[in-house]
């Protein structure tokens, strides 16, 4: 059996101008070479003023704030962060296949939590957004279990109910979330979360999601899970301090982070879902067709990098 | 505003008829509260000689063998440890929101990869199985991007294709698939991967799903990722050794864990599938309505214990 495999390398190696024409036909582009060609207009350079940085033992974390879509919720979190409310806090809480939340481990108990200066105690829910023509919605064509569309808008994935006039940003992994008590107006920004797992999109529309990691989720993902229900450490010194969560627009812009991020509307990134929808080369020789919104992930790059 | 919330939950203390009624009526059981009910028929242990214990430096990891999906690969696997060719042996990659892979760190190098003994070095692919109608398929009505039909296998998250008479295992978190090279008929079973992010529903009907972990996910998700492409680590010593892996069959039945699995075609389990996609109560308001083949966890209890 290796000896056909063996073969059918030898072959491509010669490179006889047939075979070689029918390896062109059935290798779909990578998405490295699809970047390659990619126009510089295509990447974008998100608004410092809604880049976070935080700063973990293990490296830096970088979240873009969905202005857009939680307004509230980001000036909140702007605010928190301008305090310097999240230098020392923790995270507090890795639940397997679900989420990493950090904040402040005492914020439960009213006599030990920390103070949230300025910000605000709670917010509107921001849950979803109403549904209005000059939201970009790029639709991805696949369908979807959970909503009627979904699709990217502005670099985030999302989902719309045009019967009832409502748009959402899906928890997809990466998600930044609200942490939050019962009521739907208690979260603040001050307790926040990650997706570190299968979407768990049965959040989608009952929590606020306040943005997206765009660069360390495998700092997020690997730390060990919590012992405690739901994930929650069990001891003290399991928690991860937060070093420091800073605002880009708040650091001298020669010590930024340079990233950029695809534009989701852009002809490449059509280009790149496509190539992973229907990938076939000599390793995958059966398509998917089909993608879901939540195994698409969307490039980020290192524009002083010459390769994305 | 919390002030709304503080009153709802002591209302809720209060428990006034109509208003337990109510919350009654809201409020959809939990999976604890079903499991809790189940009649003891609905668990069944599976059969040692598909059970396979990878004990790990952090702890012990028990992957269920699919007999009925993929005979020759569990047969290969089954003598593989019984040769104890896995001894010591690694996990030799992690690829963030992807996969934990193990097997002989120099597997690729002939001159000093470990002998297979007596199992063999190439399979036929089982990537996907002729339809039959003696195969059990629990039919889930929620949908599915990729396949035409998804449900559940005695166990397994499983997908048909009734047009082409096909079925196959899904690649869902947890699932343990068969590294190969590219070649179809490269892949043996000596090195594995577990999914351990979004399911990578591309790979279904490529690559042989060999078993699915039923213990242990924690372990192998939370494990640093690897810094050269595709998640290999590229130093030797952050790879993780594999102590031993041994057969259920193969350990005297006083030292096997005691595991059951809740069966997929129970009452239970449906009700389980059910309490998810509708979830509501006071947190969750809005219920989904629908769910994700891989957002369905399948139910374990140690059966010593008395809740599951």
């Amino acid at each position: 059996m290796l000896h056909r495999t063996c073969l059918a390398i030898a072959l491509a190696t010669l490179a006889l101008p047939t075979l070689a024409d029918e390896a062109k036909k059935a290798h779909t582009p990578t998405a490295k070479e699809l970047l390659a060609k990619a126009s510089p207009v295509e990447w974008r350079t998100p608004d410092p003023q809604n880049l976070v940085y935080m700063d973990l033992p293990q490296g830096r974390v970088i979240i873009e704030l969905a202005q857009d879509w939680s307004p509230e919720h980001a000036a909140n979190i702007r605010t928190l962060i301008r305090e310097h409310y999240f230098d020392g806090t923790a995270v507090i809480r890795v639940q397997d296949n679900f989420v990493t939340q950090w904040g402040d481990p005492d914020g439960d108990d009213k006599a030990k939590a920390k103070s949230l200066g300025t910000a605000k105690q709670t917010l509107p829910p921001e849950f979803t957004r109403k549904l209005d023509k000059s939201i970009p919605f790029a639709k991805l064509p696949d369908g979807d279990v959970y909503a009627p569309e979904v699709g990217f808008s502005d670099g985030f994935p999302a989902a719309r109910d045009t019967a009832h006039g409502q748009a959402w940003l899906t928890h997809c992994y990466g998600a930044v979330g609200v942490a939050r008590d019962v009521g739907a107006e208690t979260g603040n920004g001050s307790s926040l979360y990650a997706i570190i797992g299968q979407a768990p999109r049965n959040l989608d529309r009952n929590l606020a999601v306040a943005g997206r990691v765009i660069q360390g989720m495998p700092i997020l993902s690997a730390y060990p899970r919590g012992g405690e229900p739901m994930g929650f450490y069990d001891k003290p010194e399991q928690r991860v301090t937060i070093k420091t969560v800073r605002l880009a627009a708040d650091v001298p812009e020669a010590e930024r982070t340079p990233i950029q991020v695809l534009r989701t509307d852009s002809k490449t990134f059509t280009a790149v879902i496509d190539a992973k929808r229907n990938r076939k080369d000599d390793f995958y020789t059966l398509p998917a067709g089909k993608i879901d919104i939540c195994n698409i992930s969307i490039p980020v790059r290192d524009p002083t990098k010459k390769a994305p």
